[in-house]
């Protein structure tokens, strides 16, 4: 199985990037990286490490700062857009990996790979830790589609819930609709448009969550329109680092005393536990084939676990179940409700 | 000055109610409270401490469980209609304070008392702490209205700006579009539309803000529709609550030790800080007369900061600067940009 990872996509490309996919490569002995980026700079990182490692030559980089469009379709000696090429002219290349643009990628995917069909909108969706130990929840779709119909977000909760369940290994993820309260009748026009059409779909659709309980464990997959869940994913983001200033500011108080550095490794633990990161990345669901963007701190680590991530979801047939469902969604709703939204 | 206290809204009415306009009354010398609800019940927990203090009896409750417009329409003794009625038809009664059921009190405003002339929809503010020291931020709105259109934000935009020069004292307030990303093109329709309108406003509009940047304490006031500002204020609380959890869980693994014992106590500390109660309530913007919602676990404490805000609210004449802003708004956009949201 071969992966193709962006080598010089995100803040600590290309030395993280690089020793991420050898971490990789030791951990899966059937797997075969392919990094894209400056050719020479990734071999002295390799330095030697060269089994199961294939090297395509890109000079430029797409940066935070370029336009995603324009930067997909003008910088074609982009690592990130001979990542792209490589992934669609090649049937033994499954997946790819960016720590680079989230626009830039979502882009990429969109032009150059295209969707899964009966898809209408391929959808961001990260995971996020709860307060359950070792349960974790998805949030679909977070930013890729910040307009939404009801028929888009149908879309989204088939293929998160295919996601989750091979993420988790549940048979049937509970899948609830973001809204701004409980009860079956709440909610802006889309929530109420969709509610009732979610319980018909082949799914776990357990109804309505408030964004306060988005980390109680309760649920495994949420589904959103991309702005709703955009805000939802960034204020988690935004308290849990106001929280951690915070909590540091308290610690230093006693920073001499043996109390502020236990405070300090005590923290340690808990921010690794509130750590978003170490659950690999968010795949773009719905493509044609594998795409995952990691964040743009990915360290080392992140990135091994996010080219894990990609294997997994490639030898458990994540994009077969999406269409799967999708028939079966179409079966459910009955064609006018699915079939208009393409495009 | 007058402000009627609903005395039986709120998981701890009345006796916190009651105590808490105590305590605002012995701040304010020239406030008195009137007190809605069963009128034995109330004079028990009052205890002879009557000056100041006038009773109206309701033996009815609006609870949680309640549908917000038939209770307002059919529990006519409930404590939060009566209190309502009061604030309806004597003119010395200027303002109303609840810990009830959030969508009774905006029902009840709006049907009751009504919308300050050429504003379209009330909305809710509440404040959040930032990890500045002392600086707060207010978000409008938070979930009374929905589904929202680029002239109801604009609103919102005055509205808020007004409130916030009032309590935190500075001229121009710094007001924020919520947004999926910082620059000027981002978001969705809604956004894209409303970003050009709100340039042009008498208000200190200095763009985008991102949810992960809501407490960074840089802006004074965040405008979105009341679907993802309801998904952002719950989100914030949903965190907080969870990080709590888990600094609890930590420290538990230490309780016998004295730094689990010294670790609860930071904590507690922490805790104050991230507290959003203890800035009082939330007004519904908007209003011909003055609704503060208070959250429905506050206390004491949180029942006497919820009254003096409205005093305060009132002796700066919010809703007279609300009026002349949505004037100045009207000569800045012209009549088509602001007159056709009304309703």
């Amino acid at each position: 199985m071969k992966i193709v990872v962006d080598a010089f996509g995100g803040d600590n490309a290309p030395v993280e990037v690089v020793e991420g996919a050898v971490l990789a490569l030791a951990k899966k002995k059937d797997l075969t990286v392919v990094l894209t980026g400056d050719q020479k700079r990734i071999s002295e990182i390799l330095n030697g490490r060269t089994e199961r490692v294939e090297i395509v030559d890109a000079k430029d980089v797409i940066t935070n700062d370029d336009t995603p469009t324009l930067a997909i379709r003008q910088k074609k000696d982009s690592s990130l857009v001979r990542a792209f090429d490589l992934l669609k002219e090649n049937d033994d290349v499954v997946g790819l990996v960016s720590a680079g643009s989230t626009g830039a990628v979502l882009t990429g995917a969109i032009l150059k790979i295209g969707r899964i069909k009966g898809i209408s909108r391929p959808a961001l969706c990260p995971i996020l830790p709860t307060v359950k130990k070792d349960k974790t929840v998805m949030i679909c779709d977070c930013g890729a589609n910040v307009d939404c119909k009801s028929e888009h977000l149908l879309h989204f909760a088939i293929m998160a819930s295919a996601y989750s369940s091979i993420m988790s290994g549940q048979e049937s993820p509970k899948v609830a609709l973001l809204n701004n309260g409980a009860e079956e009748h709440k909610g802006n026009e889309l929530c109420k448009e969709t509610f009732p059409l979610l319980k018909k779909l082949p799914i776990n659709f357990v109804g309505n969550v408030e964004a306060r309980d988005v980390m109680s464990g309760d649920v495994d997959v949420i589904v959103t329109d991309g702005f709703a869940g955009n805000v939802l994913l960034k204020s988690v983001e935004g308290v849990a680092s106001g929280m951690s200033k915070l909590i540091k500011q308290e610690a230093k108080k006693n920073v001499f005393s043996m109390l502020g550095a236990l405070m300090m490794g005590r923290f340690k633990g808990l921010k690794a536990k509130m750590d978003i990161n170490k659950y690999g990345g968010a795949p773009f669901l719905g493509c044609k084939k594998l795409v995952v963007k990691t964040h743009g701190t990915a360290n080392r680590e992140v990135i091994k676990n996010t080219i894990l991530q990609v294997a997994k979801l490639y030898e458990s047939g994540l994009n077969e179940k999406i269409e799967s469902l999708v028939l079966k969604m179409t079966e459910s709703l009955g064609e006018e409700k699915t079939g208009g939204a393409n495009g």
